[in-house]
């Protein structure tokens, strides 16, 4: 909740790719809309998602759920998780990125992870990937933007906040009603305006030399302590895999790929598998990776052929 | 779930105030009614919250919403948190007084922190503020009810009760099928009698001496470490700050308030904010001022011109 | 998330018992059924539950309710626990069997516990006491099976399945989608294969000797601490009760039988109570049982006649 200095990218969408996705999006936004007049009208089912470093001990998550079905009582809200590290918006933007795919198009994601709130931070909509987000202009919804042409929205329209609009916790005054708004139908062009350039974590590709050694790094680690990595089959190909390759992290080699937990039947062995997100992850049989080799977020990851 | 000695104030509830109370909660309660003839009435949805000290880890938090989908499937149903600390009360109090102002009217509110389970504490619904409230009658609801005119229930009608009644667990057997019972439309008066006397704890209120001392205390410390006090500005007026004043706690004095967290950007300077709930909060900058400051809940906040 | 040597336990459900099952659940399949015909047939709400070691800090969880809301938008889900020890499947058992009891006929449970996931261990579904579970066949609705007659499937058409399937995340791309299908009203036999036998736990039941000594265990430590043993009161009668009894655990003996917490009032005294789930449970007075006796899961009881 408190500011941390953070490197910014700032990036500009392109004009052409967003009028190309208005369309398509365009169509999914009537199906969401709630009819005003006529009784017989279906009305489909809203979802709106939560993803915040607010803990569960506390009156915070509950006061945005509130706030939500105050102004929209139909809506499902499905908890992602609080339990983000305090002020990581790195964390909170990869949980967004490997959640995110299982939700159904036209789903209103609000994340708040918001060291600025009350300064001159912006709130933002996105619509990506089929979806909408909706939260603090810090990089909070960056992966999920990679592999998407995002729209993004400003949104200062105060018609749809709560009135008074606290300078602690926009997540209850602004982010819950403006993803309640989106629920009932509110194009985003009513709730702010549409702007070029947004806040961005770096990128979260590995670098590949020309030798096509991949230096990666870890970019969360689960609570069963296994360390994913931001390297993904497109980085680490069949090919490479068929002709042999050694990851090395903390000076720990890993040269076995598994398809299960189960396949590897050494106790305490490390090994590699694609994780569920699409990436590739470092485990150890019946016990953590992350203790066993001790390994932090961010730790290097280079793989080289054997 | 055991039993505390606790200070325990009894007050009455003035007839005539609850009178005139009971005209406007009547026509909010018809809404609530669910129709059972003619499949056009409409049906408003129904919302209960659960605040408990169960935790997530067992099964006692599903049983209880297992029976109120029994009882009423359409029924929304949103956790506050189960992480109050074990049999304590008076923070399930404040965690309910700063959550219930988000939720809409006619909202249900289970409160679950009962370590005198199975004796002759009596079961409670309370009508206050436009919502509902069922628990034991311990105190728990004493917060919300002090800027209420609350009309108070003995809800000992078993014929609502989910039988065979547990002699240790009446959240899922009386607390969560009363509440299923309001959300379909049963009036408090078929669910019990109405009392004057209800358990009550100290108010919330800060003293304030002649000379226009404030002494408070921390009424709860929240998850990032902020000191939430029990002063408001009834008390700390625009006046006294503009005037200048002092917060001393512990021996710490501090003379600043912020407005957001942001705006300090001095790392481990203490200072002071309105807080989302409506109460002075103590803060540190990127840091947990109960640590930095060594303050537990209960400690005294005294105010002063500086 | 890992494979864990266990010891199992394979049964034959008679085919008989199974026939007259199928009878009475037949009747309440048709209730869940969405018509897919006539836009005025009534579609009962379904509702689904989650049991799993997932945590609730990363995207697991929140996976398996984004897939089941993609296939079934108007499914409510319930959260049982996922703070199940990791791998620990009797756990989820004994938390399945306490919770399901209060959830209404036709409620569909997944329950993932999970460490042979992705290997030849079947996805299984149970027809059981009304209700559906839907997970892993590793003995995790053992407990829930023993006093019911289930119907067992197993689950292998994939066309219900949410493709690719992760083979380290069955819950996302099999258990959720065959849950949401079920909760449209698929039956089982279109999802999979009836099959007469699949993985058991040893029975809860305890052990009674000739003289009558009952040798039972911690089946539970609960979050306050109170010991939950497999001991009913099939087991230790009134009779036996009246008669006086002795409990042993861990060389503490245990004389008292309370109703309820309250009614014991000495600090630190070790008493029994009939738990919400059934079974005898052993407490301290404002204390945890288990810290206090040094009690961990598995410890042997024994009860004698005083």
């Amino acid at each position: 909740m408190k500011s941390a200095s953070r490197k910014k990218i700032k990036t500009d969408a392109t004009k052409d790719s967003r009028q190309t996705k208005t369309r398509r999006v365009g169509s999914k936004e009537s199906s969401l809309r709630v009819a005003t007049s006529g009784r017989r009208s279906p009305v489909k089912p809203s979802l709106i998602t939560l993803l915040t470093d607010f803990g569960n001990s506390d009156y915070f998550v509950a006061a945005m759920k509130g706030v939500i079905l105050s102004y929209n009582p139909a809506t499902s809200i499905v908890d992602i998780t609080h339990d983000i590290p305090a002020q990581d918006i790195e964390a909170a933007a990869f949980t967004l990125l490997a959640a995110h795919t299982a939700f159904p198009e036209g789903t209103i994601h609000v994340a708040v992870v918001d060291p600025e709130v009350g300064s001159k931070r912006r709130a933002i909509l996105i619509k990506a990937a089929g979806q909408f987000f909706v939260g603090p202009d810090n990089g909070i919804f960056s992966y999920v933007c990679d592999e998407a042409e995002p729209e993004v929205f400003h949104v200062n329209n105060p018609e749809y906040f709560r009135q008074p609009v606290s300078d602690t916790f926009n997540g209850r005054d602004i982010f819950a009603p403006v993803a309640a708004a989106l629920a009932r139908g509110i194009v985003p062009q009513k709730l702010g305006v549409e702007i070029d350039v947004f806040v961005r974590l770096p990128s979260l590709k590995p670098e590949i030399s020309q030798s096509g050694v991949i230096t990666g790094r870890v970019i969360h680690i689960d609570r069963f302590g296994n360390c994913v990595t931001n390297i993904t089959q497109r980085e680490l190909t069949d090919k490479m895999i068929d002709d042999g390759f050694r990851l090395t992290i903390q000076n720990h080699h890993v040269e076995t790929l598994r398809r299960f937990f189960a396949e590897e039947t050494r106790d305490n062995k490390v090994f590699c598998f694609w994780g569920s997100a699409g990436f590739l992850e470092i485990a150890v049989k019946n016990g953590s990776a992350a203790k066993q080799l001790k390994i932090e977020r961010g730790a290097l990851v280079v793989v080289t052929h054997s």
